[in-house]
């Protein structure tokens, strides 16, 4: 970390911060010039508070040099992550379609949607049991008989399945799911990151509704610090002003988070888009830039679906876009 | 809930969604124009996906007329609801200052502060004990001990204290806690909601990140709707581009959730500013557009906090402030 | 438009607002349910102001049905649009690569980049002679001089060229230009905006910082109704809260727009990303979701270019682009 | 300007780099410690390309030590400015109240409203002339017979008038206008500016749609810069995700402007919320954050204005809003 000092700061002031620096056992670095004085900290610097540094009288301002994510670092990690998942791998060159509906609503449903986007080419079946909702007279999803239905659809279609957590104390539901998906509102429910750390389940995070790519790292890495490495990232769009899409689907975030890390990163472009006849170009927008994998909302009947029906796509619709999408893939090479 | 049908809708067409509306249990008014017409939808029409309808062929757009939250809604409920935290009042015209630091950090600390703050004017104590933070690095809090010490500081000081609460398992230890606060990353934590709304605890509700002030409420209603009407809103600010302030205060928050809701709104402006120097501006600002109080961090070395020191006031500004509040408060009367 | 009246709305009330939108050459229709009144208005509400009459006391809400767009809108004028410069076609099925430098600087520079840049498949020579910058001491481009330089490259390379316009007092210099664009900065410049609208020039207009995809069609709206209908809009990237990259590039713009207008919609990866190693990523996702064209910053010497360098590719890496840009377009054919 | 360069670089590469700086007339210090390498660059950095710094090979991170605008900064400037108009003064301590019409609509309806605001305690009359709307559709002012009127009651009031330019061509008809408004869609028009700047006028600069306040500096930069420093900065909200105001007030620019530098700041409460009911309460919030002066919209009839009528408060209203400012404004001091 860089601290710069104001002009006009005295040699007593200097000392003084340095001492403090010192304290919290920063190794400091000063390199004096005419009209610039510089302070390089090194050492253990996480736990210091940059505002704080630079809210002193005396710092005219202060920069992270390196990143605070460490185990999400690929500076200190090359390779690419591979998650497995069974026979199916995401990330290093290894590309997944994820596909089902928003809401398990039934056993014949779930079922039949399994059956028919596996036809499709899907690679990994997904489907709600416990569902985040914006109003508490809103259905909030079949809950562990979701799961179990879930459940059953893997055995019948032999496809991975992967749904979403809310709550720690739920976990042990969660013991034949293939993927924990953690929702754009729990990415910063520290204490579920902290106990999905615990865990070697395959975890999909999703970047929330309006955070950085920088913070959907430090969640990643609230889940590798307690020693679960089997992270998926999944830019699922950000909120921004713009009102004819629910969220604005921040693609670059694809690239950008293939430099910053090794892990995989996935796009979700259904609940990006909120709108079913977007799906389809942003997916193959998502194949382009080089995404591990696609996320997208089938339902065998979207008009009847109890839960964002309005960005679903059909089964036969999810085939044709499958299709396109691996083409794409090959184009890109 | 306004639904518009396209021009060229056939007969056939809208009797086929109307009777999709009425297995809905809705009723459907029809008000057939020469250019337009309106379907007038009455009935429970929360659990229907606004966004499904609009996505239909037919439909050209659709209108909710009636707000989703019905227990917060001021309509439904047009006297203020008042707080009652021992002899302190929040809302109906009660005002009330909340001030300690951001963390806990030692029983010295805690009761100092507490002691300085009330001499200053406070009304309540606050203090971190569970501390939800970007980087599994970072102090993290005294968790249960942070509580005992806070515990002990009510004792000494006779202040009621608020701390925030991050997850279900440690309700427990909140027993001696007069206020629990929810907070900004918490907001739409629905499980931790529910679980707040069967208790009769005060709960202090802070508006999220990027979340609208329709969303804050919906998720007042999430606690209402369990039993637990003791609720107080708190704006904080909000994510936007600006990157001089960490957010930016949004304080027409104050009079908009005066005019939708009966709770009682306050104002935090240390976390929405970030900066200890912009505090006592927006403190006053707070005040002058009637707010039912502000909730302020107050410590005794701001440079040697463990925690957001740099939005820290000293308890001397703290004093100084207060008296500026009140006579701003009187000002608008 | 559809106007909602609250509840309780007297028959005198509601015939006194009757009158009034009356009075301002409107048809109302009343539509009277038992729980819900509604006014569907029909004629020119363009100049009606909507926010006004949501403000009224008797007005639960006014939703408009019909966009305010009408010669910009596809509803009625279902073909595509096709704009051409010569022999080269933007929209309807044609793709166009624009590419160039961000400033013309010298002579020699802009011949030399239009020569690379077409042996590596460009269509149309890009380069800035009136600069808009945040601050005056930056370089503010070449002008006049810059685009006498552009003409020059133009007759040597043999490509037609486009150049933006930053004052309405400037259009006499753009006679040898094919296309003027219109920057962000000056989407909403509505004088510059009707200026252009009277000449039969090809028009670029560049999405504004944090503007609409409605205002985008609105300010080509003020376009076309002076006359001129050779318009291509341009998604370039919007303001939000993330900072890694320069702007968030919405490529949901690309089929929404098509949706939405029969004009053709291009993308420009180097000011949405502003950075280099992030273009050609972005540049495949805009080909892949539909866009019309690509534009994207070429300089010879990235690291010695006078403004915008950093978002900028070099000629080879632009053929090694166009040529995956190519095959994208044919993978989702 | 400070650059760190990375872990790794070689002595060639850092001269090179060095060589490159100092082409630019730069002084370069270079600060070599174990871990880090820091360049200090002092000269006139203004014209160098930072995005471009921070993309090469070999940089780690580049930071602005100094702010870019010069002549706005309170640092060169500590003596806060007060702008006059007459006999009325704006800034260092001076308060005006700023009122009257969203737009111009007749001879009676200005000197009329003239009166009243005069009456009710207003310093300087507002009134549209041109008007920039969204759409080519909507009412776009009476122009220079607009102005005209208001220049008319300027005699009969007594009062100082203001009123918005949209076109460098229009500035002769500004002669008898004494301070010119740029609107917040022209902030950023740098040939308006700038031929502002060659004027001596007061000009109120508004801060546009989603402008930092860095950038609304350096638009003041480029009126100051030719030779105006009759500058009034004005916030009038910022465009978020939140839809229940038209736009977001962000009141912590008042105190952090009066921190940036030395131009007085007023606040439009008016435009900002775009609803008559939440003027009165932001209105005394700005008064209590320290704001030279207010400027809102008042109308004698709302409901029949041509233009922006919802957020216009009656005369009556303005007048009791005045009392409560000046009391609110005394209790601050």
């Amino acid at each position: 970390m860089i601290a710069v000092l104001k002009r006009g700061t005295t040699i007593e002031q200097r000392e003084h911060l340095i001492r403090w620096l010192k304290n919290m056992n920063l190794d400091v670095h000063v390199s004096s010039g005419k009209e610039i004085t510089v302070l390089g900290l090194v050492g253990d610097t996480s736990r210091l508070d940059t505002e704080l540094l630079t809210s002193l009288e005396i710092v005219e301002s202060v920069k992270r040099v390196s990143e605070p994510f460490k185990q999400a670092n690929r500076k200190f990690h090359p390779a690419d992550t591979v998650v497995k998942i069974g026979d199916i791998k995401i990330g290093g060159g290894n590309f997944a379609m994820i596909a089902g509906p928003c809401s398990v609503e039934s056993q014949d449903q779930i079922t039949q949607i399994a059956l028919d986007v596996k036809a499709g080419g899907a690679d990994i079946l997904r489907g709600g049991a416990f569902k985040p909702r914006t109003s508490p007279y809103a259905f909030q999803g079949l809950k562990d008989e979701g799961i179990r239905m879930l459940t059953e659809a893997k055995k019948v279609s032999g496809m991975p399945i992967i749904t979403e957590i809310m709550n720690v104390r739920s976990l042990e539901l969660f013991e034949d799911v293939d993927i924990i998906q953690v929702g754009a509102r729990n990415m910063q429910n520290f204490d579920l990151l902290q106990e999905l750390g615990k865990t070697q389940k395959p975890i999909l995070l999703k970047r929330g509704l309006a955070n950085t790519l920088q913070e959907l790292l430090m969640s990643a890495e609230y889940i590798m610090s307690e020693g679960n490495e089997n992270i998926i990232l999944c830019e699922r769009g950000i909120r921004t002003y713009e009102t004819y899409t629910r969220n604005t689907l921040d693609l670059s975030a694809v690239p950008v988070l293939h430099n910053l890390t090794h892990l995989p990163v996935i796009v979700d472009p259904s609940h990006a888009t909120g709108k079913a006849s977007l799906v389809p170009s942003m997916a193959l927008a998502a194949a382009a830039c080089g995404a591990d994998g696609i996320m997208v909302e089938v339902h065998n009947d979207p008009t009847c679906a109890l839960c964002d029906g309005a960005q679903s796509i059909t089964p036969d619709q999810f085939a044709t876009l499958n299709k396109k999408v691996q083409t794409v893939r090959e184009a890109i090479k």
